[in-house]
C-alpha cells in the first residue's frame, strides 16, 4: 500500500474502506494479492451488472482486440458501434415501442446528465431545473448542482445555481400549486431531473404514481422529464429500465454504468426525436464517446435481455435478498432498520452512519465488499452482480447478518 | 450507415466528416468495412499516441483479461493501478524531481479540469478563474466556462460564469497592472488555467517566457497555476510534458487522453502535496476512476519513456512534418498559410474554414483522416500516432499536399 | 396627458390606472387639475402614513428650508439627522429595549434590502437566502432575486440566483427537516428574509408562531432573520412595527417608505450591534443616504408615537375598515371574497384579477384611489393614510362597495 | 457626536472624514453647529450643482409646499412632473434633436443603472455587459457587478457576474478583435456601460474618439451603448451632458444626482423609443419614482440651461480651477501630481492615498470640504457647486494649496 500512501491524492476514498490490493476478479468475487477472496455486493456501484470478467464478454473482447478492432473512435462510425446500436434498438427500444435517438456522450454518467441538461435548456429556453433531495447525478459542475449531498456540493467552490430543490416524493399537488401561481417566485423549469430509484441517495424508490405526476407536471409546464437511470437501469431492478411498466414516457433517459457491460466506460442518452433536433452537430462533444470495448461488451450484455430468463432470475434472487434482509431487520429490532429496494438493488437503512460504517468494516474482514450510502452513510447498499451465484449471494448475506449482529452487540 | 441515420443523435459530428464505417485499425491506419485503408493523422485527438492496437499493449491487455484482472475498481487499490502509479513516479516524476500527488478523476479530460478547478477554489477560497481565448478544456459546465469556443458555449443553456478571459499570449505586464489595481474591477483569481499548447484552439504555442510570466503572476497574486496538458502531453511534443524544459513549476497538471495508452479512458491530475491536503476523502468521486485496461496499457506506454530513443524519433519525425508543411505553405503562397507546432503536433492554418473543410474532404477521399480546429475550423491539425511509420507519414503528407493543391486550384 | 404620452417611457404604470393629472393633495385626498377630489386609499403604497402635506411636517419643512437647513448631506452628520436618530432611539428603540444600530442606506426600500443581504452574507460567509412566495423586496438585482412575482422577475434579464424559495407560511417542521438533512441539497442559508405582512403580495399575514419558528430555525442554522417591515411598519398595523408583541428578536429590520414621513425618501436598517461590526466604513454607500427633508418630516412623524393615542385611533379605524369589508364580502357571496389585514392595512381578495381591475376603474371614476396587488392583481389593497378622517374613510369604503356591487352585477 | 457613535452603523463614512455636525448650508458653504463655515468642494458628490439652498428653488419649494403640491406620487401623473418633463424636453432634448423617452426609475443613480441593464438585456436577449476599470455605477447587486472598486465589490457576498471588464480607454481595435473571433471566449454583450467621465474612479476622461469607437463597436455587435452621466451630467462639465459635442448617439443615458436640483433624489433614464417599446407597463417599478420636490427644484435647475450664460460661466470658473491646479502641481513637482478634468469637475491625482487623506484632513481643519477618489483614494476630487462664487472658489483653492504644501513638507 506504500505506493498509494506515497503517491495517491488524499481524495482517494474506497481504498480506505477496503484496505487491500485487488489482483483479480471473477463474477461476484474479487481476490486480493494475498489470495483472499471477497464476495462483491458493491458491484462497481452498478457497473458490474454482469459480473467481473463475464466469460462471454471476455471472449468477445479478446477476439475484438486480436482482430485489431477500433478501441477508440470519438464519434466516428464503427462496425461495433453499429452492432451495439442495432442490438439496443432491437432488444430494448423496439419491443417497448420507444422512439428515441441515442446520444453517446462522454463515457460516464455525469457527461450524460450534463448533455441532458444542456438539451433541456436549449429546447425550452429556460435555465432552471428541478431536482430532488438525496439525488445523485454526478460531480461536474452542471450535474453537481443537481446532486443533493452537501459533502460533494461543498467541494464545488462556487455557488451551485439554476436548480430548484424539492423533497423526493414531494406532494405533486403542492408542486403544481407553486408553479401555477405566477407570484410564487419559482422559475419556470427547463426540466425535472429524477432517478426512479435513488441509489446513492439511500435506495429510495419513487412510486409510479409520483413519477407519472411529475410527467404530467412537466407536460403542463413545458418542461422536459429527464429520468436518470444510470445506476438503477440495465436490468438491475428486474426489468431493463427501472421504470418499465410504470406507464412513463420520458423526454430523455440517461444511461451509463451498466451499459458498458464489462466495467468499461460508456454513457448514452435516449432522446425523443423532436428534442434531438435541437442539437446541432458537434455541440456536445468529448474524446471518449466511442469506446470500442464498451460497444463489444455492451452488445454482449444486451443478449441477456433477448428473452425473459435472465430478468426472471434477477427477480428471484432479489426476492431472496429481500426476504433475508427483512428477517435480518426483524431480528435486530433494536436497530430499527428499514429495508428498501427492488430487483437486486437493496438498501438496509440502519439509521446511523457509525453503525453502517462498523458493519462495512466487519463485513470486509469476513470477506464481503459492501458500501454505505444515504445521508451520513447510514444505508448499507446491496448491489451485487446480477449474475451472482446463489451460493455467493447466500454467503454474502450471511456475512452481512453476522456483521450486523456483531455491530448490534457492540452498540448494545 | 442507415443505423446511424436512424438511431444516432443529430449531435454526432466526426462521422459526418469521415462518412464510412471503420472496422479495424492498426498503428497509423484505420480500415473501413469496404477494406479501404486510411492513414490516421487524427490520432484520436491525441489519445492514440502509441498507435491503434499497439502490439505491446494488445499482448498485455489480452494477458490481463485472460488472468481475470480487475477491469473496473472505482478507486479501490489494484495491482495494476499500483504498477501504473509506480511506473509513472519512476519514469516521469522522479527523473524530473517533481513532487506531486496523483488524483485519478473521472476518466476524461473534462473530469480532470473540473477537479482541478474545485481544488483551486478550495485552496484559495476564491471563485474566479483566468482562462484564455481559444482555450479548450471540456464540455461539462465547470470546464465549459473555461472553454472559449462560442459554438460549444452556446449549448450550455446557462450563463457561463466565474471565469475572466484574456487573450492567449497576452501581455503579462498589462495583466499584472490590472490585478495590481484594486479598482480595476478584476476579481482575485483562484487559478490561471492554461494549455501550454492549445490544440483544439488552432495549435497555438505559448512561449516559455509567457508561461513563466503567468507562473510569477500566480505566485504574486496567490493563485494556482493549472497546466492543461491533456492533448499535448504524454510525449506528443517530443518531451513527456509539453512544458518540459520551460522551467515551470505548476501547481496542478491535468493529464488524460494519451495516458491511457490504448484509447481507453483515463485522466489524472498531478497536484502539489500542499494543495492536495485540502482534499477530503471522497469529495470528488466518480465511477470510472480506476480503469484496469487503461492502467495496463498506460503502464506499457510509460515504457516508451524509459530512455530517450522514442522521443528522439518523435522529434525527428516532427522535423520532417514541419519541413514538409513549410514547403507546402511556401508553394501555395496565395493561401497565406501558416505552420505552427512542435514535436508531432502541427497546425496548418489555411486562414479559412471553407478551404480547410474542402481539404479535409479531399484528403478523406484519398485515404487520409485529418481534422480541422481553431476559429471557424480554419486550421488543419496533424496529430498522427507518435509511432507512425515514416512511409505512412510521407504518404499522408503527400495526400494533404494534393488536397491543398486541388483546393487551391478550385479557390483560384 | 400629451406630455406623458409623448415623452414618458412605456414602463409607466399607475398613471394608466389613474388617468388624470394630480395638482395638489391634502391628508387623505388628492385633487386633479380639473378640481376633482379623490379619496386616497392607495397612500403612496405605504409612504403616506401621515397624510399628504401633513400640517406639522409642512411647517417644519418650511422652517427648515427657510433656515437653510442642509437638504443633502450623504452620510455626513447633520443636526437634523441627529435629532431624527435621537427621537427614533427614544421613541421606538428604548421603550422596546431594542439594541440596534441604524444604517441609512440609499433612500428606498430596495437599498435597505440590498444592504441587509450584503451584511447577512458577510456575517455568515454564505451566499444563499431563504425568501418566500408572494414576497416583495424590491427591483434591484439583489432584492429582485428575493421578490416572488414573475412579472418583475422576468425583467431581470439574467437568472435570479442565490435564493431558495418556500411558501409563505410553510410548515416549519418540514423546513427544519430539509435543512437538518445534509443530503437534502439545500444550501446553508445566510438569512431568512420575510415580511411579517406581505403587502404587495396580497396582504398576507404571518402568524407570530410561524415567525417565531423561523427565528428559531435561524438561530439553529446560523442564519440571520431579516424582517422587511418596509410597507407594514411605522404604525401601519396599529403598532410601530408590524411584529410588535410577537416576541421576535430579528437580526436586521428593514424600514423605508413611512419613516420619511412626508413622502420624501428615506430607508434605514436596524442591525444588531454584533452583526453591525462586520461592516467596514463606507462599504455600502449611496448618494442619498442623508435626506434633510426626510429627517425633518420623519422626526415629526415620530411624535405620533410618543404616546398611545395615535395608534389607538389607527386600531379603531382599522376595526371599522374590517367590519365594513367583512360585511361587503358577506353581501357579495358569489364573488367568494376574502378579507385579510391588520391595523389600517387591508386586502380584499376578490380572487380574480379582472374583477379587481374593473373595481379599481369603477372606484376611480367615483373618486377613490385604490390599487390591486397579489397574484394577477386579484387583491384590492386598502392602505389609506393613518390620519384619514372618519368621513373620508366612510366615503371611500362606500365608493368601494358601490364599485364591487357594480362589478358584481356585470359579472353576473 | 455621541448620538452618531452610539446609534449609527459602523458603515458610516463621510462623517468620519468631516467630523462635525452641519447645521445649515448655503450655496457653496456649509456651516456647522459651532458656527464654523466650510467651503464645499464636495458638492454632494455631484448632486449640488446649483448650490445648497438655491434661492430660486427654495422659493419654488416653499410655494409648492404651501400650495399642498403632491410631494409623493409613485408614477402617477402630476402637474409638476409634467412641467419638469416639458421643460426637460424643451430645454435639453429638442435643441439637441435628441429623441428619447424618459423613464423615472427609483430616485438614485443605482436604480437608473439597474433599469438600464434590465432593458439592454431584454432588448438583446443577452446577459453579459461590458464595463470598465475604475467605473462606478452603484451599490445594488446589478450595478455593483459593473462597479470596479474591490472595496465595494467585496461587500457583495456573492460572486458578481454577467460583466466583462476592460480597461477604461482600452484599445478599440483590440476589443473589436476579441469579439470578432468566435473562439475568443467573450460572451456577446447586451450593452457597453461607460461613464464619459469617471468621477468616483479618479476623474478619468474618455476621449470622444474612444467613445465613438465604443459606439461603433456596439452597433456592429448588436449591443446597446449606455452612458452613465449620473455624476458628470447636468451642466457639470460646462455642457449639459458631459458628452455633448462628441458626436455620440447613445441608446440609453442614465441621469440622477444633479437633475433633482436641490439635493432631493431623482433619477431618470433617457431611452431611445425603439428600445423603450420593449418595456411592458410596470415591469420596473419603485415607490419613489415621482418626487414632487425634485420635479419642482429640477424644473428650476433647467432654467439655468435656457441660454448659454450659465454654462459659459461654468467654463470660465473651470479654466480658473485648471490653471490653479496646474500651477499647484508644478510647484510641488516632488509629488508628481497630475491634473485631470473638464468644466468644474477636476481631479488632482497625488498618486498616493495617504497623501490625499492627509490633505483632506488638513483642508477640513482650514474650512474646506473636499473628498478623495480613485484607486486607494489617491485623487482629490473638486466638484464644487457650479454656482460657487469666485471668492469662495479662490479661497477654497487657496486652502487646498496650503494643505498640499503642508502635506508635501511633512512627506519631505
Amino acid at each position: 500500500m506504500d505506493i498509494f500512501e506515497q503517491w495517491e491524492s488524499n481524495v482517494r476514498g474506497y481504498c480506505r474502506t477496503f484496505p487491500t490490493i485487488f489482483k483479480s476478479a471473477s463474477n461476484a468475487r474479487q481476490v486480493d494479492e494475498e489470495g483472499r477472496s471477497y464476495i462483491d455486493f458493491f458491484g462497481g456501484a452498478g457497473v458490474l451488472n454482469f459480473g467481473h470478467n463475464n466469460p462471454h464478454m471476455k471472449r468477445a473482447l479478446i477476439d475484438f482486440i486480436e482482430a485489431d478492432g477500433p478501441a477508440h473512435s470519438l464519434d466516428m462510425s464503427t462496425s461495433v458501434k453499429r452492432d451495439f446500436m442495432k442490438a439496443f434498438a432491437d432488444t430494448v427500444l423496439k419491443p417497448r415501442n420507444m422512439k428515441y435517438k441515442m446520444q453517446f456522450t462522454g463515457p460516464t454518467g455525469t457527461n450524460a446528465v450534463e448533455a441532458a441538461l444542456k438539451l433541456a435548456r436549449r429546447v425550452t429556453g429556460r435555465t432552471n431545473v428541478i431536482a430532488f433531495s438525496h439525488g445523485f447525478h454526478g460531480m461536474t459542475l452542471g450535474s453537481l448542482a443537481c446532486t443533493a449531498n452537501d459533502y460533494f456540493r461543498n467541494a464545488a467552490g462556487v455557488p451551485l445555481e439554476h436548480v430548484t430543490r424539492f423533497p423526493f416524493g414531494c406532494d405533486i399537488d403542492d408542486l403544481e400549486a407553486r408553479y401555477a401561481d405566477s407570484s410564487s417566485g419559482y422559475a419556470h423549469p427547463a426540466a425535472v431531473l429524477v432517478e426512479p430509484i435513488q441509489a446513492e441517495g439511500g435506495v429510495n424508490l419513487a412510486s409510479a404514481e409520483w413519477l407519472k405526476g411529475l410527467q404530467e407536471f412537466c407536460r403542463k409546464h413545458g418542461a422536459l422529464l429527464i429520468l436518470d437511470d444510470i445506476q438503477a437501469g440495465c436490468g438491475r431492478t428486474g426489468s431493463y429500465f427501472s421504470f418499465d411498466d410504470m406507464g412513463l414516457d420520458p423526454d430523455i433517459v440517461c444511461l451509463a454504468k451498466g451499459i458498458g457491460g464489462f466495467g468499461t466506460p460508456l454513457a448514452m442518452n435516449l432522446i425523443k426525436p423532436e428534442h434531438d433536433e435541437h442539437w446541432q452537430p458537434g455541440e456536445h462533444t468529448g474524446t471518449f464517446r466511442g469506446q470500442g470495448f464498451s460497444f463489444v461488451a455492451g452488445r454482449e450484455a444486451l443478449k441477456y435481455f433477448e428473452n425473459d430468463d435472465f430478468l426472471k432470475d434477477v427477480k428471484r434472487k432479489g426476492k431472496e435478498m429481500e426476504a433475508r434482509l427483512n428477517a435480518l431487520a426483524k431480528s435486530h429490532k433494536a436497530l430499527g432498520m428499514e429495508v428498501r429496494g427492488r430487483g437486486m438493488l437493496y438498501g438496509l437503512d440502519v439509521k446511523n452512519g457509525d453503525v453502517a460504517k462498523a458493519a462495512v468494516a466487519h463485513a470486509f474482514k469476513n470477506g464481503l465488499l459492501i458500501g454505505a450510502c444515504g445521508t451520513g452513510g447510514r444505508v448499507l447498499k446491496l448491489i451485487p452482480p446480477l449474475t451472482t451465484p446463489d451460493e455467493d449471494l447466500d454467503e454474502g448475506l450471511g456475512i452481512l447478518e453476522a456483521a450486523l449482529t456483531a455491530v448490534g452487540r457492540e452498540a448494545a
